[in-house]
C-alpha cells in the first residue's frame, strides 16, 4: 500500500473504529432488554442531534430503509393523493422529491433554480402567493449533487409567513450533524435524514424528525395506502424502544458511539468544524486554479470545477489513484465537477492531507500550479479567527 | 459468566464470527468496484440459495428493508389496487399479509386455518373454484408464530392446477435455507425472505425471488403508487451490482461468508440438518413432558407446550435465566408455547446443549421428569438412519 484509502464521498463515509467495533458485536435481539435499551439510547441521541425535544411534542424515528425511504415515509405521513405541494429543486435530489411526490399521487407544483445556485426565497414567496391551497413545501437543505446549502431557515420562515398552516418538509440527509439545522426555531415540520452521512454510521437507516404540527396533521388523515412506509405504528412503538417490523438493530447499535461523540463535541462545534474544513478545502482548490461550482457552498460536500485541461471525472480518477475516493458530478454536470466530502471520520488536519492529494492529482493531469499554494490557502482558512477550535473543548 | 448467551429466537439469529468480522470491515462505497463486486457476489449466491437461475429469466433482489417490506414490494410488483387475492393464514404472519394486502388496496379473500394446523390444500382448491378472478394466492411457507411448515409444494401445485395463470406469492422468511424450498419445481412466483433467518446474516435486508411469470406480470402493469417500494428500478440496476437507492452495503457484504458456507454445505444437507436438529429438539421436549404445538412442525422453529405447572412464558423466562434466549408465543397463544429456533450459527451438537438447558429450566419450574430423558430422545433422533451427515461432506 503506497497510499491509504480515504472515503471522501458524500455518503457512505469513513467509519470510526468504535463504530466498526459495535458492528462486530454479537447479534442483539431487538426485542430484548439490551436491544430496546440500544434503540432508545440511539433515538434519544438522535433527537438531541436534530435539536428537537421529545418531551415537547416532537418525535424522532429510526427506520430500516434508505434516506429516500424516510423522505417517502415522511411525505406519506402528512399528505394524501391529490394534496397540492410546492416542490423546490436546484439539483438532483430536489428533482427526486418532485418525482417521488408525483408518484405517490400528490399534485406537484415545481419551483426550480439553476444547478449551482441556491433556492430563492423570493421566488418561493411568489409561487406560494400565486398558488392557493398548497399543503406542503418540500425542499432539500444541502443539495449534494451541486454542493449547495440552501437557506432552510429563510425558506421555512418565508413559507410560514405567507401561509402559517403550510407544512415544511425538508431533506436534511446531508445536513444533519454537518450544517446548522434548527427545526424548532426555523419552523420545519418533517425532516428526513440518513445514517451514512454526518451521523457517521453505516448506510441502511433513515431518520425522521416530526414537529407537533406534522404529528397533528398525520393524526387527522386516514390510513395511507402503504404498509411498511406507514409510520403510525412506529410512532407508538419507538418510544418504548420497539419497532413495527424487524429493525436493522446492528446498524442502530453502531450509531451510538458516533452519536455520543457528536453529543460530546457539541452541535455548534460540529457545524463550525465541518464548515471550516470544507471552506478550507475550497480555498485550496481555488488557489490551485479550480473554482467552486456552487454559489452557496454546503459544508457537506465541496463541488469544484478543476482547471483545464482537467475535467471533473479526470480529477476524481486521478485522486482515486492516490487512494482518495471522491466523486465526479451527476447528470448534466457529470464531467464538470469533482465532489469531495469530509463528513466521515475526519478532522481538520485531514483536510491538509487531501489538499496534498489534490495538488498531486492536478499535477498528474498536467495542470501547472504553484507547489504548496493549496496548503497555504487551506491553512490560512483553518487558522482564521473564529474558526480555530479550543483544544480544551 | 456462568452461562454463555445463546440466541435461539426465530430471527435475529446467532451470527458466525466471519460474518461479524465482515461487519467490522472498513466502510465500502456501494458505487465502487469493490462495492459492486460484493453486491453481485451476494446476489448470485442468494439466487443459488433460492434455487433459481438468473440466466433462465428469474430475478433475485436484495432490498434495504425488513422481510415485511420485501413482501410489500413483492405484492406491489405484481398487483394493483382492486386486484383480487386469496390470502391464506394459519398464524400471525399469514394474518399480517392479509392486513397488508387490504391496506395496499387489494380485494382480499381470506382462507384461515386454526393456529397449529397446516394450511389445507383442499380448502384452497375449493376457495379458488368458488371465487373466479383471483389474481394471486398468498401464503406463508414457514409460519413462525406457531412453528408450522405449510406444504408450499402442494399448495402451489393445487393453485396452479385450478388456475394455471394465478400468481403464487410466498413468504419464505423463515424457510429459505431452512426447509426444502424449490420455487422452480413447485411453481412459486414471488418469494420473499430476509437476512436474519436461515441465511445467517444481521437484520435489515429483505430478499425477493421473482419468476419469469411474475416479471412478465410486473412489466404489463402501470407504475405503482410507491417510490422506494417500486422494484422496477432495482430490476434493471441490481444485475450490474447497483441499486436505485443507497443500500445497506455493510449488511450485504456480511451475508457473503454465510452464503458461501451454505453453498459449500449444499442446500439439501442444510435442509436435512436443520430438520434433524428441530426434530431432535421436539423429541427431547416430548420426552420431558412437553407437546409439540404444531401438527406439522417447521424446522425453523420448535413450538412446544410445556408440561404443567410450567407455561410458555415461564419456560421462556427460565431458559433465558440460563442464557438461552428463546421466545414465548404471540397473541392468543402467548403464554401457551415456547419457541426455540436453531436457524443461527448452531450445529446438531448444540441441540444437546439446549436440551440440557430445557431440562434444567423445567426442573427449575417444578416439573418432575426423568433426568437425561430429553438427551437420549434427542440423541436417538440425531443418530437415526438417514439423518446422520457424512463428516466428509
Amino acid at each position: 500500500m503506497t497510499f491509504r484509502p480515504r472515503l471522501l464521498t458524500p455518503g457512505p463515509v469513513e467509519l470510526a473504529p468504535d463504530v466498526l467495533l459495535a458492528l462486530a458485536a454479537r447479534q442483539l435481539h431487538h426485542r430484548s432488554p439490551e436491544g430496546r435499551a440500544a434503540f432508545k439510547r440511539a433515538r434519544l441521541l438522535l433527537a438531541n442531534l436534530f435539536g428537537v425535544d421529545l418531551n415537547a411534542g416532537w418525535e424522532t424515528l429510526i427506520l430500516t430503509m434508505s434516506g429516500t425511504g424516510a423522505m417517502e415515509a415522511g411525505l406519506t405521513a402528512v399528505l394524501r393523493p391529490g394534496d397540492q405541494v410546492l416542490a423546490l429543486a436546484n439539483g438532483k435530489f430536489g428533482q427526486r422529491w418532485q418525482s417521488m411526490a408525483r408518484r405517490i399521487g400528490l399534485e406537484v407544483r415545481e419551483l426550480n433554480a439553476p444547478w449551482g445556485e441556491a433556492l430563492d426565497p423570493r421566488a418561493l414567496e411568489e409561487a406560494l402567493r400565486a398558488v392557493p391551497g398548497v399543503k406542503a413545501v418540500v425542499f432539500t437543505h444541502s443539495e449534494t449533487s451541486t454542493g449547495t446549502l440552501n437557506d432552510a431557515q429563510v425558506l421555512a420562515e418565508t413559507a410560514r409567513r405567507v401561509d402559517p398552516g403550510v407544512l415544511v418538509v425538508t431533506d436534511a440527509v446531508t445536513s444533519l450533524a454537518v450544517a446548522e439545522l434548527r427545526p424548532v426555531e426555523w419552523g420545519l415540520d418533517v425532516i428526513a435524514s440518513g445514517s451514512q452521512k454526518g451521523v457517521g454510521g453505516p448506510p441502511g437507516l433513515g431518520f425522521l424528525a416530526l414537529s407537533p404540527r406534522a404529528l397533528n396533521a398525520a393524526r387527522l388523515l386516514p390510513a395511507p395506502q402503504a404498509f411498511t412506509l406507514d409510520i403510525r405504528r412506529e410512532l407508538s412503538a419507538q418510544p418504548r424502544g420497539e419497532t413495527a417490523f424487524t429493525p436493522a438493530i446492528n446498524l442502530v447499535a453502531a450509531l451510538i458511539p458516533s452519536l455520543e461523540r457528536l453529543a460530546e463535541t457539541g452541535l455548534e462545534n460540529v457545524w463550525r468544524e465541518r464548515s471550516a474544513m470544507t471552506t478550507a478545502f475550497l480555498a485550496a482548490a481555488v488557489a490551485l486554479g479550480a473554482a467552486s461550482f456552487s454559489m452557496r457552498p454546503s459544508p457537506a460536500c465541496a463541488a469544484i470545477e478543476p482547471p483545464v485541461p482537467a475535467t471533473g471525472a479526470m480529477l476524481a480518477k486521478a485522486m482515486k489513484a492516490r487512494g482518495a475516493h471522491v466523486q465526479r458530478g451527476q447528470d448534466e454536470i457529470e464531467d464538470r465537477i469533482t465532489r469531495v466530502s469530509f463528513m466521515g471520520y475526519f478532522d481538520r488536519y485531514d483536510v491538509l492531507a487531501v489538499v496534498g492529494i489534490l495538488e498531486d492529482a492536478l499535477t498528474d493531469l498536467g495542470v501547472a500550479l504553484k507547489p504548496g499554494a493549496g496548503l497555504i490557502a487551506a491553512w490560512d482558512k483553518l487558522r482564521a479567527p473564529g474558526s480555530t477550535p479550543n483544544p480544551e473543548g
